[in-house]
């Protein structure tokens, strides 16, 4: 009203408002929060398509967002999410059916009579409302201390930028541990215990997480080998507290194996799947194995206040989580689609591989079990120098130039985590199979030219 | 595999697996969240359907979940997630051809091409995955300060526990301000003057949250009373940053007016709008005016961490931010239904009231913009004392007598907050009308009963 206006006057008169909330007065870690999947690059590819739009002349017609893998949006078919409002498929009418009347057609929270995810003898299990909530809900748990003693997280670097987000929201030590480029991407033992004995120094690590498949740089190892190595580490005399998270989706069958869901009871410490983010659904689950009863309890608190997720995640995670039999409506589609998107995802990470390693300058491990490739580029010095003149990262620098001339949209490696001195950037390999090749032979000529300017 | 299964031998024989993480190693704030709502007397809830389920003889036959307002498990019209999946209302179809339409049926992001909740030259607007997290995002940017001047976030008491738990969460001050329960739960500017008053002694009240229409209170007030009174009282001289939410829904036409969507362009501070999160969607919007641009930017990469809502959410926003028009589809049924609810609403509210008025030792206000009924109840000392020899709020030891003796489960309103001495229960007012009826009537005999028991 009237009085609410005059304050408002009052204020811009005295130039008192930026006082309420300014950046200065605002909690300082959301400012340490970084987020490049949707960071500058993306902010100038909107601008991008604003001005084709207006009919503004571009060496390119089309602005080509390869920055996230919206599968849904690449491929030809909507989204579960859209179809289900249309026309579900047979199957998920059953499922929802089932789940309505398990529930009594109403919405239950966990600890309610209601779908239950995994059922099982000790795990705690939950659905949150977005995957992305159930590593940063745990975490919660295990941040305490000041100073020396404040919780370090382990986290693989190159890593998606989730992890650190929420470290950092939490106010705890990020503790880096470096994949293995030279050799796809592995977890290596010695180095996870090179990156402990640092930390030790400057905080108190107390929990290992470990990403497999990994995004964005896809690797996928066995279980055998996951659970041999960095989990008895975890687990041994280092008393480390083991997230274990699935980022990534498979892009050839045999990896499916090490993918789909499973108990862990058998493993100290919690394990974490997260179901892929893109489905517009946004399921997932949390299973927490060998938790004190007393803090479990704490866990159910904390998710119960999120309430319970949307139900047609509920009921599309049961669909995962329990695939169609042999002999039910949707078996004979399910095992068709299924195969056709593998077949289809593998044959692109192949055409990926292939075209990359033609390109001198772009080195590409194979792409084994996410949506994306991660490239290392060489970056000549001028064009370093060029980046930290605008103040970019020199893969960000690049990621731009690249966007300005070709609509290609893609993230810089800086965004994820690198080591110091390599450069890369993340793109989608979901894009039409004709259409990724000309992005990918585009992408390749533009970055000849580019090394070419700069040396 | 066998040297994780070694490392657990060896961590049970050392009795060291506790050192991971227990209940004294967790991060401290995590206890101190309070979440009544789904508390001691809903697990008990669950044990006693188990037991009749088991055969076990009870007072009762079955346990009648009157704690929380799931309209679509109380009605007979399953959750419209539910019956999307088998048949979508119409005019959600050709909504969501439209949403396909607009984001190439992906699931877009904030900040990218798709629905655009509302539009405006200034708002930011965000669906966010669950309605709960808004209040909760926005608040932790307004979070800083160490000791004395520590953020102090002034929330109504009663309140949903939700906004308790975020400030817990984020270890800021709760700063509490009663409402006046006899006048039917209004919000007094003295009290607002008083609060804040005192609370300048142990910390820096930054926040100012009014939940309109209120919840468990139901109370709802037009915009003009709440724009004159406490939103000036915050944006003047006390430069306070203003956090509107509403919390309840609706229960009788007139009241719409106050609850429907809007823009407050004329306000300074954010304004929140909580959508009913019973809907099984969890679609929420949330609207921020004049907020410094810095901060903004910050706000909506904090935001974007979080990826998007579910899409089926974002659809059902569009039909809640622009309803069926005349000459659409669905403009009819909407119409029909709605007011079928709202009369129903009205109808059960009435009913609430009348019983419960006709109770010696029960007080209980209108009914007016939640789903539920928060009476107050005195408690005989005879009671009180007992409760507190077994360690419980008094009228937790009234909620937890009345599902042993009667299977009706409420929540207490100690859960809630409440002034010093005052006893109170919430309970839905959902259930059809012949059942409300018959758990009124059961539950008024008990109370008398209890009353006279402890005399």
């Amino acid at each position: 009203g009237a009085l609410a206006r005059a304050g408002l006057a009052r204020m811009a008169e005295n130039g008192l408002r930026d006082k309420v909330l300014s950046l200065d007065s605002m909690n300082p870690w959301v400012k340490r929060v970084e987020y490049a999947v949707r960071g500058p690059v993306l902010v100038r590819a909107v601008e991008l398509e604003e001005e084709l739009r207006q009919g503004v002349k571009k060496p390119f017609t089309e602005v080509i967002k390869a920055n996230i893998g919206d599968a849904h949006a690449m491929a030809s078919a909507p989204s579960p999410s859209c179809c289900q409002v249309h026309q579900g498929p047979q199957g998920l009418r059953v499922r929802s059916e089932g789940h309505r009347q398990s529930c009594g057609g109403g919405s239950p929270g966990l600890g309610e009579q209601g779908l239950r995810v995994t059922p099982g003898p000790c795990p705690l299990c939950a659905a949150p409302a977005h995957p992305s909530l159930s590593p940063q809900t745990m975490l919660k748990l295990l941040v305490s201390g000041e100073g020396q003693s404040r919780t370090g997280v382990m986290i693989p670097i190159p890593q998606y930028p989730l992890y650190s987000a929420g470290i950092a929201e939490l106010n705890a030590v990020q503790v880096n541990y470096y994949l293995d480029e030279e050799h796809c991407w592995a977890l290596d033992v010695g180095e996870l215990r090179r990156a402990l004995r640092q930390a030790r120094g400057h905080c108190q690590p107390r929990v290992l997480c470990i990403i497999n498949p990994g995004n964005p740089t896809g690797q996928a190892r066995s279980r055998k080998v996951i659970e041999d190595g960095p989990s008895s580490f975890a687990v041994g005399k280092e008393q480390l507290f083991l997230m274990r998270a699935a980022e990534g989706e498979s892009c050839s069958q045999p990896l499916l194996s090490c993918l789909g869901p499973r108990r862990s009871l058998d493993q100290p410490g919690p394990s974490l799947h997260l179901s892929p983010p893109r489905c517009g659904l946004r399921g997932g689950y949390m299973e927490v194995v060998n938790l004190d009863p007393a803090v479990q309890q704490q866990l159910s608190k904390l998710v119960s206040v999120r309430l319970c997720p949307p139900v047609p995640g509920q009921v599309l995670l049961d669909v995962v989580m329990n695939p169609p039999k042999p002999g039910e409506p949707s078996y004979q589609s399910f095992i068709r689609e299924k195969q056709a998107v593998l077949s289809d995802l593998a044959h692109k990470a192949q055409l990926t591989q292939e075209i990359f390693s033609q390109v001198p300058g772009i080195h590409c491990n194979p792409v084994q079990g996410a949506m994306y490739s991660f490239p290392r580029i060489q970056i000549p010095a001028r064009a370093v120098q060029e980046a930290q003149v605008r103040g970019f990262a020199p893969d960000m620098f690049f990621c731009l130039q690249l966007l300005e001339e070709t609509g290609i949209c893609v993230v810089p490696g800086s965004g994820f985590g690198e080591r110091e001195g390599t450069y890369h950037f993340r793109m989608t390999i979901l894009p039409h199979v004709e259409k990724l090749r000309i992005v990918l032979k585009k992408l390749s000529q533009f970055y000849a030219k580019f090394i070419q300017e700069y040396s």
